[in-house]
Formats: structure tokens, sequence, C-alpha cells
């Protein structure tokens, strides 16, 4: 039946092929154009790679069917090179080919690789070449790229090495399924059936992460239940462990810092305690027992109501040590968040988190690296990068991205993340001087640290194509990206992102780029303009809140962050204010705070300023934010058309969901900005400039509306 | 790049073609073997179908989808009948020739159609003749299943006229996306991004469910919000209606019975307040003018802490009645549901609906029909049928089957549920004398009722198989078949079922519709065997529970059914217990209540009895017990063993997945089994029978199992 299938395929009707739903990400491997297809299939007429580890297996299968598909018939195997256009994988340990070519592996270390053309008997060959087996699947996956994104192989010389040790996804899962701030369906994690089902999809999802270099995974929410840590719930992320394993990705748990108290049968979870002590050490002794290369934990304490060492008068290193010192024998590491504030409510929220941890530098435990998010608030469309970035010099700090999109439309708006990391490595802390990037904090160079590491916050779910959009994906693909390097450019990698996952076309190609490199901007513009910022609803963040004020504490309200009234708008955080600008290395601290030098678009997130106030445009305050407002809804309308030309370039099905999904956006920006404005205007009382729409509607339709059912609340 | 695509398809490997991942269903097509093909591509050599209304381009299109699949290539279309071969699609309406065959279609009804080998100028011909487009869609779906079962198609000459008039899926969907009773992942419809983004899934729901005829979904949970009824759902539900409607699909609506005090402001819901029916009647011509071919009102009142008109002092029927007259100017239904106990607790809840709702024989309007579920209680592997069928000659009774299996093993334990349906609706209820079946109460056909309707609680969900897996798919189809004509064979849909959905190979069909016809009974055995009943665990019901007790309610423990103890065991509901025997007609209760004379079946369902009585085996109740409970398990170990001889029959990826649930399966059979036996043995004191194995572990163990998290809960 199946063989049939095979036969008549080519005279079927197109839908009736498989349908372009995104779920292969973009390892889609469809057939190269003929342009190409004659260099390629010269280049790769034979296979050579052993398929005795794991790791090995699945680099020869991922070839196979990466080559099967683009060069449109299977690569045969050989155990030697007979001919012209070998292909050869391994490391100088398993393949003795590789081991006669005497590569320069030594600078490589376990996870680089280099792939060069060489010639071998006689005959031209491409060797895929590193130390370990896992340099050579990433070196697998990137030959992969080289074809679909139809790079030319003659003489190639390719040598790359990640610059960040742990290269971590968050899942930020319940053991209920739901994802908080998932907008992509429920958790890929199916507990309930788990260790006894173990569904296809978890091996898609290690070859998409193994292909970007990925090589960790913390399963469950930060926010975490106890009962993670639980013997059932072991036996189930062992088997998720097991299929992770081939392709480098290590199991990370979530610990929630009071689970000696509520699985453990102590009356404490206190630090300093021998018994809860000697608890997390058997713990992780019969965690090791399970998933022997356990990554290790992601520890919320003492933030938002998460149980903490302050519970019992200790520091966070306190309580980091201890659990670095149960997971020491074993390897594993603990990932510390600096994301706390503590229920009393401080100046400036902002401050916070450097407040608490500067005080803490060096004394960590060499296994602990404190996990920082991007900015000092909370994922905001944009923040500075956060204060401590090159103020814990003797700790390394290890980066928390978040690749859902919890501030920045869910899952319906196209907002390229990669612009946004990028902003965020490449800012310079000025700590050593200038060219103390945050990416040389990150990858220790600046400080000399040997552990490293990022984290991405999964924007990962069941729906089909993985992400709740086809956009989306890039988030995924440019924070993994990024994370093996980064020092790579945004649009490079949203270039390799559309060809693999579109098309090659080159108008189609440049178009979309060029639309996803400035769409994280448009969403700036339309919700938060000018350092703007934490103005969404209440709990969901779903749409503009402004208005949102009162309630449990008011660094939750969205009235504490923009402080507008009457005179002006703004949080002022110069020296004049909160002062939060003083935790910035001296250089930086000036320019930040001084009105005349601070970059524009953090304006409002450092200066309290009155609407009447002249930008770098010469318009009034209020003016530019209305201008700016306008030009997110027009930016988000321009992407519209972009993608309409577009029809045709790439298939009916992914084209049709990106567009409605423009379309909602579009009604979303003006939604934003229509509510912004209205909300602005009854504070200040001012006209709206000539040539500007006022809101569609009064600022109470705005303000009744209501949204119980957001997807990715709680 | 498409069409590329399909030019290099034939030369891929296998596994680079789509996966059977199930998402297909029983609309698999694909391409018939050779001895067929013959045939079926002499037959089908043109095809004639007016594509002029929604409902004729949906027909044409599924034709052509099929056909193109089934015979591997496009058949042409023609306005004319050129050739032997033409297949002719419509109605005397929309097609002159169809007009001009004078075919016998009066008494098809809308619904019903014909398909018939004729001559057409000359030319052999096959015509889907029917009067409605509809029944012509239906046509079309029934010639699909010839060919996908290898029918002959020769002479054909079928007539098919559905026997119940609303074929309905009930839909226990929250707004938050959870599923009441869902074990295939979270609702399909997307409420957030509705109406704005119509999910192409939609399509293929509807498709599916025309394909068995079903007419009508209620898209939201009987355990309803208010919300579902404010213009920003109704919007959405239109959205939805919109895609179901060339189909044939009506939407319908579960309808908080406190909506007015909840959306509508106002003090009361009492049913016989005029604000309250003024509000209702308004609430239905909104909806109508959203929706034009709204369906109506499905309501749970007054059960399980739902609100309703007895919250007044009214009867059901003054509830039903008022949502009747709101809708009936607008032809909608209300479907009420008898499922219905009040907080105060019964001498036997099995009595309960029926001591409600047969004194209000006669009282409903022309446009309520009173919803049964299939038993007394609630959906369990067996249950006799509920004693209201029959009981209500004067009121149309709407059956209430569960699709989605709560009680029977949730998405991984392959039960099939046509073996159960059909129990149900053969079963004589004697209202009118010998041959007074269930069937022929919902059908109509007994107490002359023209609304006749069926329910099927769905088990569909986001799961790219859409059931949870695979077999499960066959409940949903086998649901839809029966609520068409509910005289149909299980075996025969089974049959039909397997065909489309996995493969025609004699053998394998044979084998498999054997294990599904034997599984459902497996089920009772290792679950609740010889008529015991309800006692899984707490609140989530997954695994076996004997020893729930206390809590809010007794009749929602399990020691409320079993009624064990040292001496026997067994709810007796003769005339010296509950005396529930008397709710059914005469000889029925005769029979029910003589301990000799009931179906074994149904014996501790009706009877206490001691645990050595002697059983018709021979053997005393307690090893009668334990026999049934280990037969259970031996057939899943047959099963799996059937399974496992079938590799190679189907392909690996569906074989993997039936193969990983059985094991599931089998070893929750011998849970359930092990988990019962140690709970009764400790209640009598017995020993084993000789040759039967001990529980595995202590009741203790069995006891302490927690599962929080189970899915469906809630």
């Amino acid at each position: 039946m199946v063989a049939g299938a095979v036969v008549l395929a080519s005279i079927l009707p197109v839908q009736q092929l498989r349908a372009e739903d995104g779920y292969e990400l973009w390892l889609r491997y469809r057939p190269v154009e003929s342009a190409h297809a004659g260099e390629y299939r010269g280049a790769v007429m034979q296979l050579v790679a052993a398929a005795t580890t794991p790791t090995q297996i699945v680099t020869r299968a991922e070839l196979r069917r990466g080559l099967g598909g683009l060069l449109g018939a299977a690569v045969p195997l050989s155990d030697v090179v007979t001919s012209n256009g070998a292909l050869i994988v391994g490391t100088p340990a398993s393949s003795p080919l590789v081991g006669k070519l005497e590569l320069d592996t030594d600078q490589l270390g376990g996870d680089g690789y280099l792939i060069r053309s060489v010639i071998v008997d006689g005959h031209r060959a491409t060797v895929i070449a590193a130390n370990d087996d896992l340099g050579a699947l990433y070196g697998a996956f990137h030959f992969l790229r080289l074809l679909q994104t139809r790079q030319s192989l003659d003489r190639i010389d390719v040598r790359v090495i990640p610059r960040i040790k742990l290269r971590v996804l968050n899942h930020w899962d319940n053991l209920d399924g739901h994802v908080e701030r998932g907008y992509a369906g429920a958790s890929i994690w199916d507990w309930h059936k788990l260790p006894d089902w173990v569904d296809p999809r978890y091996t898609d999802y290690a070859r998409a992460n193994a292909s970007l270099g990925i090589n960790g995974t913390v399963l469950n929410n930060v926010n975490s239940n106890a009962l993670s840590l639980t013997p059932m719930y072991l036996a189930k992320a062992a088997a998720l462990a097991n299929v992770l394993r081939p392709y480098g990705i290590r199991v990370y748990l979530s610990a929630r810092f009071s689970a000696p108290k509520e699985i453990g049968g102590l009356k404490t979870a206190d630090p300093l305690d021998s018994a809860v002590r000697r608890w997390w050490k058997d713990k992780a002794d019969e965690i090791y027992k399970t998933i022997p290369d356990f990554g290790g934990f992601l520890v919320k304490a003492n933030s938002e109501g998460q149980p903490g060492p302050q519970d019992y008068g200790r520091s966070h290193a306190d309580g980091a040590n201890m659990l670095a010192d149960a997971l020491a024998p074993h390897g594993g590491v603990v990932m510390w968040r600096a994301f706390v504030y503590s229920s009393e409510q401080p100046d400036d929220r902002a401050k916070q988190a450097y407040t608490e941890f500067v005080p803490l530098d060096g004394k960590f435990r060499d296994n602990v690296i404190v996990q920082v998010k991007n900015g000092a608030i909370d994922f905001q469309p944009r923040e500075p990068f956060h204060p401590l970035f090159g103020a814990m010099p003797k700790t390394p700090l290890m980066m928390e991205f978040q690749i859902t999109k919890e501030y920045l439309g869910f899952a319906t708006h196209l907002a390229y993340l990669g612009t946004l990391y990028q902003e965020t490595l490449q800012s310079d802390t000025m700590a050593q001087g200038q060219g103390s990037t945050v990416a040389r904090v990150i990858d220790g160079s600046l400080h000399g640290h040997k552990v490293t590491g990022m984290a991405g916050v999964a924007n990962i779910g069941t729906d089909r194509n993985w992400s709740g959009s086809h956009f989306d994906q890039a988030n995924w693909y440019a924070y993994g990206r990024l994370a093996w390097d980064p020092s790579q450019s945004s649009r490079e990698i949203a270039r390799d992102w559309v060809r693999m996952t579109f098309s090659n076309d080159q108008p189609f190609v440049d178009s979309v780029v060029d639309m996803m490199m400035g769409s994280r901007e448009a969403v700036v513009d339309y919700m938060t303009p000018l350092g703007l910022h934490h103005l969404m609803g209440r709990d969901h963040h779903y749409g503009p809140g402004p208005w949102v004020a009162g309630g449990p504490r008011a660094d939750w309200t969205s009235v504490y962050y923009h402080r507008a009234d009457r005179n002006g708008i703004g949080f002022d955080r110069s020296a004049t204010g909160s002062n939060a600008v003083a935790q910035y290395a001296p250089p930086l601290a000036d320019s930040f705070g001084d009105v005349k030098r601070v970059p524009e678009q953090f304006l409002l997130w450092f200066h309290h300023l009155p609407w009447d106030y002249r930008t770098r445009s010469g318009r009034p305050l209020w003016d530019e934010l209305v201008h700016r407002y306008t030009r997110g809804v027009n930016e988000v309308k321009k992407m519209r058309t972009t993608w309409d030309g577009l029809r045709g370039h790439v298939d009916a099905e992914r084209h049709a969901q990106v567009a409605a999904f423009l379309a909602i956006q579009q009604k979303e920006a003006q939604w934003w900005r229509d509510a912004s404005i209205a909300y602005f205007q009854r504070i200040n009382g001012l006209p709206l400039p000539p040539g500007y729409a006022p809101p569609a509607q009064p600022l109470e339709y705005y303000e009744a509306l209501s949204f119980p059912y957001a997807p990715g609340n709680g």
C-alpha cells in the first residue's frame, strides 16, 4: 500500500501531497532548483559516515534525510572514497579517513567543527570533522544549511566554534500541560503518557534544536512544582532525556526551593539546615541515577511569591550554593535567576536585581551561573540592557531572552526578535572600557569565565507549526543561532531562516528579510514608543492597558511606569529621580542620565519630561508620541502590502495564515495606538497634532474591554 | 518549487512522503490496488456535478479530492455525459440530467439520497441523486466509501434515508481551551483568534462529520459559561458556523440558565419572570441575526451545581419551555438534559432522572427534546439502558452517548464503543410490548415523534490524530454512523472504518475487527465486571478507586455503588432494595429484579449478593469476579499479540503508537485488576481461587497513588 502511494504520487494533484503546515520548521529539505542541483549532486556522490554511536546514527540519518530531500535521491553510503564527491563525516576517533587527514581540530573543543574541501586518495571530497560526535552532528546541520541556502560547495573552508557553553531553552510548561505565556497551544510534553508513550515529535524537537546548537532544555516552568522532582516525574523526564541525548541536549529541571518540605517531609527548606542539605544531596544522587547526564537546576527564588532562601534570612548565594554542592559531584550546574523582587516595594523595581545581587559577586560556587533577563523590567518590546551585565565580574552571568512574545503581540504579531537580541548583545556596558559588550560578558571573555550560558524562554507548543505562527519560528531560530555565537548578524540569520523556511527566490528573500528587520521597531512604536514600558493589560498582558492602576502592588501597574500627569510623562531614573542610571558604568550613567544625551529610544525610560518637551525631530513630546504610535500602525500596513505582493512566491497555506495574522496585527496595532492616545489625551488634555486621526472609540470603550480567556495567563 | 517537489517525489525515500499521523481520519483516499483500480477508473471517467451553491462546491471538491486520490489521477469534469463511466451528482433542481432520470426521490427527504447505475444517452453512468444539495453531499461520501472499502460499482442501487433528524456532537469545550473529559489535547476551537483566524482544520472537521451525516455541533461545554452568549463570542461562533454551513452542520450553544443575571444585568433567572423571558427572546433574536441557521440551545440545568429553574421553584419543563418559546420563531430547538440530580441525596441516584422527568411527560413544547444518557448513572463501561427510554411517550427523547472515554481508559485503552452503542440501542424497553427497542424510542417510530436526535460527547481535540489515539477515531465514526441509522451493525461499521482508516488487506481487517469487537468487553472485565460500576479514581476518573469514600456526597463515591462488606457486594435495586427496577416496563422489572433471571452482566447492578453466591459458571461470586478481572487483562494481552502480528500490514508510525498504547492498556488493566482484587479481598477476607496470581502490590500501594494532573478533569 505505502509503496503504491509513492509510485502514484507524481501524478496526483499537488494538494494531495503534504501541506506546508510549518511542522518541518527550517528543516524542510525540499528539492533544490536545477540551477544548483548539478553542483550539489556532484559534490555529494557518496556519504562516508560511521553509525556506531547514537549520535553518529542520528547524524548519518539526518544527512540522508536532508540530502535525499534536497537532491531528490538517496545518497549512497560508502566505507571508502571511490570517486569524486564524497562527503566524509566523523571524528579522528570514529573515522580513519578523518584521522588520516590530520586536520587542525585541536581548538575545536567538543562542539566545534570544520567543513573543508579536501582530496582523498586523489578524489575531491568534503570533510565534516570534529573532535566529538556532537561536533560532527552540528557540522552536518551546517553542511545541510549550505545547500538549503544555496551556498557554493566549492573550496569550502568553514571552521566554527560556539562562543557560549550552555545554550538552553527554558520551557515555562506546567505539569497540567498549560504553558505560562505560551501562545502555541499546550505543552509538547505529554506528562500523563510519559514515560510509556514517547511522542515522535520529541525527536523532531531534538533535531530542530540540535540544528541550532541548542544543548540544554529546562523541561518545566520556573514557577515550579515540587512534584517534578518525585520519582514518578523523574522517570518521565528520563524518557525525554533518552530521546534528546543523541542530539546532545541535556535535560534540566526547575527546582522548587521548598521541595524538601513539600515532597521531602521536612519542616524547613533553610539552605543552611543540614537535613535540607542532605535532602538535596540525596535528591541529586537519585536524579543522576535516573538521568546520568542531567544538566542541573534552574531556580526562581524569592521572586513573585516563589519560595527561596530569604524566607529563612539567607541570601541568594546561600540558596544557590547549597544546590550547587548537591550537584557538583555529578557535574551539574545551578542556573540561579536574578529576576527577583521582594514583596516590599522599592522606589524603582528596575533597580532591585542589581541591588540584591551585586553585593553577592564572588560568593557563588563555581558551578553556579546567575541568569539575568536582558532588561531590568520584564521582556518589554525595548529595554536598555540589564545593569547587572558588567557589574558582577566575579560571577558568570547567563543571558535570559524571551522567545515567546508575552509583550510583543502573542502569536499573531509579526515581530522578529533577532534585532532585539542583537541590540542587547551589542550594547556596550563600558565595564572595562569601550568594547565591553553584553555579548562579551555573556561569552565569558570580558571577565574570564569558563561557565557561560544563554537561556531562551521557549515559544514552543503543540500547535502544528510549533510556535503559534510561522514567523515566530524565526525567533526560536534566531535565539539558537545567537546562543551559539552572539556576534552573528540578525539580518544574516533572518536571511538563512527565510531561505530554509520559505524560499530561495531572491526578491522574496529580500522583501521578507526587510519586513522582519523592521518588525520589532514597529511593535515598539505602536505599543511603547520613546522608552515607555509595561503598559499592557493586567495579568494576561493582552492589548493596551495604560490605565491599569491599583491592585496588590504598584509595580504591577502601568501608572507606576509611565507616571503621566497633566504636566508630563516618563519615569525619572536620573539622579533627580530613582537614580537607576547610577547602576550603569559611569560613562553610560552620565549619558543615560542626561536628557540631552540619552538615546531617544530610552527617553521616557530614564526621564520624566513635560508634554511640550522638544524631541530631536523638533516635534513636541506629545506630538512625537502620537507620530510614533501612528508610524507603528503604518508600518504594519506596509508589512501587509509587502506580504500580499508575495502571494505566489510561497505556498498558499502558509501565505494565508500569515496574511490573516497580519490583519489581526493591524487591527491590534490600531487598538494599541488608539487606546494609548485616548488615555494620554485624557491625562494631558492636549489636542492631536494636525493630520492625525483621533482614536476610533472613546477611552471608556477601550477600558471596558475584557479578555478573561486570553491565552498564556497563569 | 512545489511543482518540483511533485516531480521528484516518486524517487524519494518513503519517509519523505507524508507520515501516517492519523490526521486524515477515514478520509485517506490512498490509491486503490490494481485489482480494483481498473473497474473503478472505468466507472468514473467523468464527473458531472454542478458547483453553484456552497454545498455543491464542497461536494464536487470532495469527489475530486477523493477520486483523484483513490484513482491516482484527477477525474475530468464534464457538463454532459459523453462516454461510459460518468458520475452524475445532483438534485432534480440543480441538474437537468438528474431531473430527466425521473428517479423516485419523493421519500428521500432533504438528507436522503440514492446511488444508482443508470443509462444516460446510451452511456453507462452512476447517479448520486437527492432532493437537496446536502443529500447529494452525503451520497458523495457514501460513493467514496464504496471505493474506499472496495465494493463493486456494478449495478449499484443504494437508497439511504437517515432515521434520526438531529445528529449532533456535544463538545465539552471551555472558553479557556480546556476540554472537560478530553484526552486529545485542547479544544480545537481557537476562541482567542476567532473570528479573525479561521483554522483550516475547521474545514477538515466539517468534512469528517459530514461524511458521517452529523448535522449539528454544540460548540461549548454543558457546564457552560454565560460569556458564550455575549456579542464577542457570538461573532466567534458565527465564524465557525460559516465554515460548517456548506457541510450541513448547524451550530448550537450550551446555554447557561443564569445568563440573564450574569451577562444580562437582571436580578433573577426565573423562567416565569417576564423580564427574563424578554431577555431570552432578545438574545435569540440577536443570535439569529448573527447565525441565521443557529440550531438551538443545549441545557444542563439543576445538575451537579449548575443553575436551573428549580432554583426558583420551577420545573424543568418551565425552564425548557421558556427557552423553546424564545427559539421557536426562528426554528431552533432546546435540547434539555435529563442528567439531573439534586443536591439532596436520594436513596438511589439511578432513579432520580426518571423520578423528576416522567411527571413532566407531555408538558414540553414541540421544539423541546429531552436528552437522556444511555444509562442512569454516567457513561460507565456497561450500564442497562436508561429507564426513561420508553417511559415518556409524549416527549421526544434524544440519546446522549459519550464518545470520549471518560470511564473506559481515556485515550490509551483500545475500546471500540460501537458495541456499547449497539447494545443500548438494541435493548428492548418493552414499553409497547416486544420490539420497543431504545432505537425505536430514539428514532421516533415507537411514539410517533418527528423531532428526533442523538448526541455524542465528542472525543475531538488538537492532537494531530484528533481523538488522542488512532482507534478512538473509530468511536467518533461509529457514533456518526449510528446516529444516522441506529439499526446498523457495529461490526459492519468497524469493518468499514478499518478499511478506510488502515487497509483493505483482508486478514488485517478480520483480525482488527475481531479485536475491536471484543475490546469493550475486556474493559468491562478488568474495570467493572458483573454489573459493578462507578469504581474509578475520584474527580479525574483515572484508574481504579474502589476505596473512594467520604467527600461532599455519597453518590460521588465508590462505596455507595459497590456496597461491599464482609458478607457480600452489589447494589440492591430490586424490590427489596431501592426498587429502581420498577422504573422499567413490567416484564423487564420482573427479570431485572429476579436474581435468577437478570442478565448476568447486570447482576451486581441490580442485586446485592453474598460472596459465595453461585454464578452461572458454577463459580462462587468472588471467584467469578476474580476470573473476570483476570480475563480482561488476558484479553488485552491477546490484543497486543494480535497487533504485534500485524506489523507490516500497516504503516510503521501508526503501528508503533497503537502498540505503545496497548502496552499502557495492559499495564493499566493489570492495575485495575490488582487494585480491585486487593481492595475487595480486604473487605471479604477471602483467598484467591487457585491459579490466580495475587495482586502485584499491597492495597496500600494502590490507594497511595496520586495523579493530580490526569487529563480531562474539571
